[in-house]
């Protein structure tokens, strides 16, 4: 498709699909319109600006996009209008990227379903009653549904990957540094990281090398003889029966393709001492980032957000310091994982999207937290549809430290085997 | 002096004076006279591994000598010998010195009196009714008495400086990072700093070299057309009249020797709050430190340390965080200090060396803490003594991060002018 139609392809999509998924709070389009009219003539001049030149590109609420409401999801701040774009918005536009609005996101960002008392409830693609996960949700719901190229998302214990694994697209969490966080409005500044939804790995990887301002390392890898540490949990977290299946599948389908796979064990990440380490961080960090509002406009954050961060806030200081040492120590102790393997492959959450009303599962950032902790690269893939339930199944690759180019580079082997992931049935 | 010549003249004067002034608590001096053999043997030979081959080294308390009590001045450690020796130490003794021994510090390097409860009180030189400062005051008290070539000490807030200033030596704090922390017993490792005292600035520059494996870029600074920011803190820091005399008359001398003098104040450094925020960052991370000797053996820590770690242990996680965040603010706001000046000039301290039996006084590190908390180095140099007390006088030079040496290479040029820090009477 030429950047015109594309963007027509999409424009089309938003007005007919967006009112039942409420993924785009707001559009830009007669810009976009515009942009994409220049990106058409640079493709008939032979002259893109890079492999996403004409892509349309959805940008969750936190990050600023120059002229719409910058409020991260939380109503005190819905009236902020960003003066000028985020860093990685500005590098999408340099490579020639249309923007065409901000997308929901679950209350700034600490929290997985994306049903937002302010700005309402995103649906999952896959099923209206179920949530697209969180707190990317609006991201991934929008790349799912085929409104959109590519999506900005933001990951602090698994914001991309989570919801990239509910609705069934491909997202990554990149290492730290590579991708700016200028004009985010932060969870955590510790464990907060930008990184692209798409519904291919080779989107993935032209977003990315446009985020990071430098061509993603792309070696071709092939997948025989890769070694590869199937991280289980085995006793540690429950996985559903779906999700415990997606995974022997994906790994059988990995053998066949010549994968040696071993066992893997993130070290020093104990997962209940884990998980209340990285929420306490969010909320205390996330608590002085919004200290100010909180304080003119108590009102304009739900009850339920206030008290995470008057939670956190109040706990002892020797519980915050402990938890900065445990995350210090998790990411000191990462490079062990790899001592046997090139890759660590686990179930990016241990159950598929759950429906609204059902209490959020506890342990869902389990498997995806230790990359946030451990500063790894992690790139989410879509390997099917549960027969079960109908709903999406995802694994996530893990690699070392800075090797983001090597993850996605086996990621598109893995995709190449199990598929580009399917288009929900009512959005196709 | 031959190095052999110097390690017996050291030998010689520990033996008569250390008594008195209780600055060394242990001694290696076997080991040590051979080394000192071995750099005889090389300088003889003229070839001095550096140009601190030979010279005698005492080593605070919580840095690690290979077969000495390592112990921080904690008497719960008082029985831990040090496996091997601190990075730092193993760069000097890689230079060629030779280590004397350890030296005694404020119990725990949170304090600026060195009146160890468990070690001991170690003396000033100047006057045995006085302290030498702290924490690293038996390093401090030992150059100042003779009893080595130069000192290691570990400036968190002030630690290095204070005592340098109150026992009248040259001392160094480096920028973050040029310096290793391998092998320190920590107060603060978001804080700490390892640095060199000396009798001269030459001396410091020399142990830096060591120290940092680099040598520390020396251009000839003159000090004509030198801009110089001085920071008196007015208003805000309640001087005594010997230290703003003494402040007044470097001034004048530096003015007559063409430096170029203006004002300066720390941007984003409000007094009371920094000093809050430096103590609780110090009094949680030592905390966690010494979270396991704390349990085992609580009678091991003073009641005053201890009340301490449990004050901050059991603050707000907000207050922490707080804290943290203005440490960042305040050193991301740094380099604006240097906008109109090459160097900032301020008293290392409010007041010059007090009596054991008055109170210590709470604004101590008020002028140096700006160092820690910014990333700056900053050297210490003495001014000269004060007729009315007849103790030491100093001020700091503090410049730009990284700039260590455009550091020293002032400080160097303004002891040519102030002369080298005298000996104290009974010491000469």
């Amino acid at each position: 498709m030429t950047p015109l139609a594309r963007f027509d392809h999409y424009r089309s999509r938003i007005g007919r699909f967006n009112p039942g998924l409420n993924a785009f709070l707001h559009l830009r389009l007669a810009e976009a319109a515009v942009e994409a009219a220049e990106a058409d003539a640079r493709a008939a001049a032979g002259s893109a600006l890079s492999p996403v030149d004409g892509w349309c590109i959805a940008v969750k609420a936190n990050i600023a996009v120059a002229g719409l409401p910058h409020h991260a999801g939380i109503g005190a701040y819905r009236g902020d209008i960003a003066g000028e774009d985020a860093e990685v918005v500005r590098r999408l536009r340099s490579a020639g990227a249309v923007i065409l609005g901000t997308v929901n996101m679950h209350e700034g960002a600490l929290g997985a379903t994306t049903d937002n008392a302010v700005f309402g409830r995103t649906a999952n693609p896959w099923s209206l009653e179920h949530t697209p996960g969180g707190s990317s949700g609006g991201s991934a719901a929008a790349v799912a549904a085929g409104l959109c190229d590519g999506a900005l998302g933001s990951d602090t214990m698994g914001s991309v990957r989570i919801p990239s694994a509910y609705c069934g697209v491909q997202g990554h969490k990149p290492s730290p540094g590579r991708v700016p966080d200028a004009g985010v409005l932060a969870l955590s500044p510790t464990l907060d990281h930008v990184g692209p939804h798409a519904r291919s790995v080779a989107g993935l990887r032209d977003m990315m090398s446009a985020l990071a301002a430098a061509p993603m390392a792309s070696p071709p890898a092939g997948l025989a003889g890769l070694r590869v540490g199937v991280w289980r949990a085995a006793g540690q977290i429950e996985l559903t029966p779906e999700v415990e299946r997606g995974l022997q599948d994906a790994c059988a389908a990995l053998r066949s393709a010549g994968v040696l796979l071993g066992e893997a064990e993130p070290p020093a990440y104990a997962y209940g001492r884990s998980r209340r380490a990285g929420l306490l961080i969010c909320e205390v960090e996330a608590g002085r980032i919004h200290a100010q509002r909180l304080g003119e406009d108590p009102a304009g954050f739900s009850d339920s957000f206030r008290r995470l961060l008057a939670w956190g806030a109040a706990r002892p200081a020797a519980e915050l310091e402990a938890a900065y040492a445990h995350v210090d120590a998790v990411r000191a102790a990462a490079p062990a994982a790899f001592a046997d393997c090139d890759l660590v492959l686990a179930p990016t959450a241990p159950q598929q999207a759950f429906r609204f009303t059902d209490p959020a599962p506890a342990n869902q950032a389990d498997f995806t937290a230790w990359a946030d902790f451990a500063a790894l690269p992690a790139t989410a893939i879509c390997t099917g549809v549960s027969a079960s339930t109908g709903l999406p199944l995802g694994v996530q690759l893990i690699g070392r430290r800075g090797e983001d180019g090597a993850v996605l580079s086996a990621a598109l082997a893995a995709e190449a085997l199990f598929g580009r992931p399917p288009a929900p049935p009512s959005y196709t």
